[in-house]
């Protein structure tokens, strides 16, 4: 009776290894704040992952929360952040980064991603101390529109952020989905590597919440759990962070759960593909973005639950649907079919 | 072996009941940011306990995002918020509240509660354009050190918040213990006539994370979820929160479980006085302050976690110990008996 | 020895009347904080010429402090305030408006003027919680690059901001050089009708330092000096601004002074269009905006002090004349001369 | 007719020198913001005056605007600062310094004076990520009731400091009157030493308004004119002030402005002296707090114009007499003689 559900990956609770986990814990005591033995061991597990013995993982409690902390952390007051114009932090946080003080500064982007050119001419816009001065890039992996970085590309944006003094956030809400992508040359060990600072979300991959944030430059580690407390991020009982990555990680079941999520969204790409729908952008990850009539979006409406994007004219439109670690096949199936009967 | 668990009322993860909801629905589709089902009947529920139709409720991550969040929505950014010295937001928050641009002036209080006259007399201090001007007044509701404001206290401290246009915010981040105490003439209808806005605190009284912010007065709700947004207080699993404080409200639970932890606290008590043992500032809730030698406190120490909370002199100190719906009856009678032995 | 000087309107000290002024009442005794005779006359007299007796006037230090303090005091932390893409606010004020917390949103506009239509598209994709609320519509008079709205432009937008809830604010820096242009059609009185606040620019017209900020809306009276002190724009000697708004109010000489800058202005604008130079944007105020090539760039260089504004290809490019009360007939005539002769 | 003046030290223009020597740049044409050559100049001599070659001086606006963009340039967002509760920052400033996310911590002082021992206390109990950190002090030399530190306690200051980590920051609104006291051993020359940062006020000293920030600390410099301009305080014609501090550190007639309005003060002590008339706090500067009967004071009323400062009693209450560069002997004269006569 209910529709079927593409509408977000965030619609669900946990996975269930997950819940089972917390459950197992649940009466245990421990100390508060992140300082328990799971979030130590969650921390320990993630940086092994990462590869960069130099880096601190803080469990945070949600995306906005996430980004505004981090790049408050890093920025001076005057200094500013570059990101595309579609950027989560530009368009969809409720201007969160603005207030903790600092500009959020569009660049020249395709399909979601920012680009080298976009970034250089931002900076050498910004050159006098009648502007702000641009400090960091943010970029998304995957983007807003469900788009990835490759490795090359990731290489290009660090080099112009070397030219320019820029440090390189990455903002990992659906990092999962990007880096289990069969196509993606991306791994955890080149985010440690490239990137200054990168959060891992669980919230949209498996986890009631939690977004482990890896601080990889040391310069930006100093004092970081009190930026977390003073923005108001810092859970009293952060061992549920602990657990819920523990879990994940310790089996690498985090990208077992997005490659699931991919596959489901990959099911849906071929049977666009055999139906002669377009994508509005083409994706990878668990994002995917018919092109249709308005008549079809309607028709599906009545079965599927998905996001209305965009209308491109009178008669055409964008819608997106999502998939998750807790998408059914049989449900999938059953959109393939619908799309293909369109 | 592990020591016998006093040390704080986040020390587990939710009551059994709330864990067991979790599961039930874990594999439920909802829409995010807290606009499902569970929420909004959680809500409701809440409403209808505090009796104030004309109040809202929403769905807090933790309790200085609520803070903080609140304070800054109801203050422009030349208006302070008053509290007594010990107040959580003055020492505790590591300037959350400031960060969002406001100063938190201390008033003369008692037994960590805020006293009417001192609350006047900052308020009289604080009369011109070159000074910031007192527009809240923040209590709690059991304060930092376990004690309670009365109703009479409460009605006291309304009138000057009249007398000089503040509103008041009453912090719950012990709600439950406060209210749940045997002495106490204070109800969830009261607050709901007394205080301009007050959270219901979830994460310590069998949550595992979450604060009920009711906004009674009409004038402060208008566009609250902007602000829980705009201060990254908004959680994508929204629904969390709502099934969560469903499970605590629909049955009383939630006060059940404070009487629970005040009862254990009460056998301490009891023993403390068999055993000539002073407490520090009397309280009735879920926190005990025993004043000790420092021997004794070392001997406690050895089979028993609690709060190292003050050193009077040389000699003597003060310790914190705390209970909760946790909190096992044979584990508060070992320390009965330790104490009776000291 | 030293150049001509057109390099901007804020490169001297303040009118020969204003700093005899300053001197005949130097030694007085006056209260400070802008509550002296001086000051409240000059605010009564600048009312009268607006035509508003609900407003009110405040003496503002600067024109980047009366900005952020204006638009924080009219905004709630998750609003924001809309501006074309070249606004002042947006580019060239390090993030002030930013650094009170607020987003700044650039709108579609048209030689440096904010569209009807870019507000209107701002405002309806500005719909939900995820996004800040557009809450003020941010214009200058003269614009960035020296163009000026006329009546008809200032009502159309004033409907959008009535359509949309927005406060109208209009920063008028050079406000005087906009009113006093030949062709404009707008009066200080229309202001007083169209725009919640605006400002009346001292600085670039014959002051040392100062604007007048006129709040229309009683809406946004309230509190406002303990916004000007909490943002750090109140000064001691208060008076000062008054002494000099004073005199540049009482005959009028406020619009004498600019129309004297436009007149200069003219002169350059004539001897282009008899030497065939095109204006980059077509004004009629106190800048002027050549199409040079760049030899001729240099060989004007030489001779005369301007700002470098925009190259346009690899021939030619774009520099600013900016005229004011100080600007002398006889180095305009020098200008013209080699303008001609280039 | 007017009352004889001993209000403030702001209530004139500025000192005859000052306006002729503004009168005589005033049509030179400078660029602009503090970087044209008076501005130049002015920071060279006052940084041989203060004999620390790799200080840097900014010239600023006000003395509220200094102190929060100073304090906000030396702090990260969870960093406070501790000061005397009497501290200009902690009542006087409408909340400026929380107004860009700061907490002003109150330590115990004497005769408005912060204590080592204080200071140390304040640092000892902010031990973690819950509290905010303590990283600048903040005093006034004079303090807001007119002492002034000696060498010797600066300098157990400073060892506090540097025990702790803080920066040492001194408010100087009235740093004239404090050095030219006789019994003052403190010189431009010990700030340079010990100081990181502080700045030397123009507005009570002479001028029509400025503020020299002297910059002590290399690691407190990079980007301070970004700050000044984030936080609206920098001046187009900042000229101004380059000229107005060059005209008062040529020939030093700073402190000889400033010892002037000393000796204006002496008189006042002298006479209460010899009338038998208690002083509230001892001071030697240009502010004399004598403690005198209702009565008294209501008949001085009649003739002299004063502040009230505090009443003691029923009796008695204390008054405050202000002098100044512009103030004259005979007035000087004509209050002795009133007081001597009470």
């Amino acid at each position: 009776m209910s529709k079927v559900f593409f509408q977000n990956d965030y619609g669900e609770g946990a996975h269930p290894l997950v819940m089972q986990r917390l459950l197992e814990t649940n009466m245990e005591h421990t100390c508060g704040y992140g300082l328990d033995e799971y979030s130590l061991k969650a921390a320990q597990l993630i940086l092994d992952k990462v590869g960069n013995p130099n880096a601190q993982v803080h469990m945070m409690a949600g995306g906005t929360s996430a980004n505004a902390i981090a790049l408050s952390a890093f920025m001076r007051p005057f200094e500013a952040v570059v990101c595309a114009p579609t950027g989560h932090i530009n368009v969809h946080e409720t201007g969160a980064v603005e207030a903790t003080g600092h500009k959020v500064l569009a660049c020249d982007s395709e399909n979601g991603k920012a680009l080298p050119e976009g970034v250089r001419r931002v900076c050498l816009l910004h050159g006098d101390e009648h502007m702000v001065h641009p400090r960091v890039l943010y970029i998304s992996q995957s983007t807003e529109i469900g788009t990835a970085y490759t490795l090359a590309e990731l290489k290009a944006l660090r080099a112009v952020c070397d030219e320019f003094g820029l440090y390189l956030y990455i903002d990992g809400a659906r990092l999962g989905s990007a880096l289990a992508a069969k196509d993606c040359d991306v791994t955890l060990r080149d985010l440690g590597e490239l990137a200054d600072a990168f959060y891992i979300g669980g919230t949209k991959n498996g986890l009631l919440f939690g977004e482990a944030m890896v601080v990889c430059n040391p310069a930006l580690q100093p004092h970081f759990r009190y930026m977390i407390k003073n923005r108001g991020g810092m859970m009293a009982k952060g061992r549920l962070c602990g657990v819920m990555f523990l879990t994940a990680f310790e089996n690498d079941d985090y990208f077992a759960w997005a490659a699931h999520a991919n596959a489901m969204a990959d099911i849906i790409r071929e049977a666009m593909a055999a139906a002669g729908i377009a994508q509005f952008v083409r994706t990878t990850g668990n994002q995917v973005f018919p092109v249709l009539t308005k008549a079809q979006r309607d028709r599906l409406a009545e079965e599927f639950a998905f996001e209305r994007w965009e209308d491109l004219d009178e008669e055409m439109c964008v819608i997106r649907f999502v998939t998750s670690w807790a998408t059914a096949v049989e449900d999938v199936r059953r959109l393939a079919g619908a799309l293909e009967a369109l």
